[in-house]
């Protein structure tokens, strides 16, 4: 069984992967292959849809990383845990995910959202 | 379909009420009779579970309330929001509570997690 502070390194490391065939497999690493993720913006069903949505995401805005800031937090089949995303000047999201994970310790389904910029 | 803001603000009241039969129904306009609740320290099967749930946090913690802190933050069908447990002196506890929503706009599966206390 992973443990899921190296599940939750490996999915920010395939938010930050660039090269495809390592991004799928660090997917695979992080969620079974039915899992599900949801936020307010994208979406992705199974393994291949989650990699194909960070792919999206990551052209949307490159030059940019994914960094773990809080957690993660977990109990039970439950975790959480606090990420942002930087670029050249700081970071320009911050994201919270909930996520339910599988007997075998891989991500089942996942929910994100966002936090409101300070004012 | 219940506006999700009017059933975490009946989820709130619910953890607040004296009065077993109020809070039974309380239950029933937040939660699908399904539901699941699951937090680091209690979990509740069921709309009747999840009351005596509550009656046994409740009988934990005399004289405290339950406060809104913030929220609810809703996408698709998942919500979040904060909320604080109040004694005389203040706040005792700090949670983040993240919900799946079922079509009648219900609670139908609700994660507690606590917030470590400041240093």
């Amino acid at each position: 069984m992973a443990e899921i502070a190296t599940v939750v390194d490996n999915y920010i490391a395939a938010w930050n992967e660039s090269d495809q065939e390592r991004r799928r497999s660090l997917v695979s690493e992080t969620f079974t292959e039915d899992a599900r993720y949801l936020d307010p913006l994208v979406a992705g069903e199974g393994a291949d849809g989650i990699e194909t949505m960070i792919a999206g995401v990551r052209g949307a805005y490159p030059g940019h990383v994914f960094r773990l800031v809080s957690g993660p937090d977990a109990h039970h089949d439950r975790v959480r845990f606090t990420w942002q995303l930087h670029g050249e000047n700081g970071p320009v999201a911050t994201g919270i995910d909930f996520a339910t994970v599988a007997e075998d310790g891989r991500l089942q389904d996942v929910t994100g959202f966002l936090e409101q910029p300070a004012a």
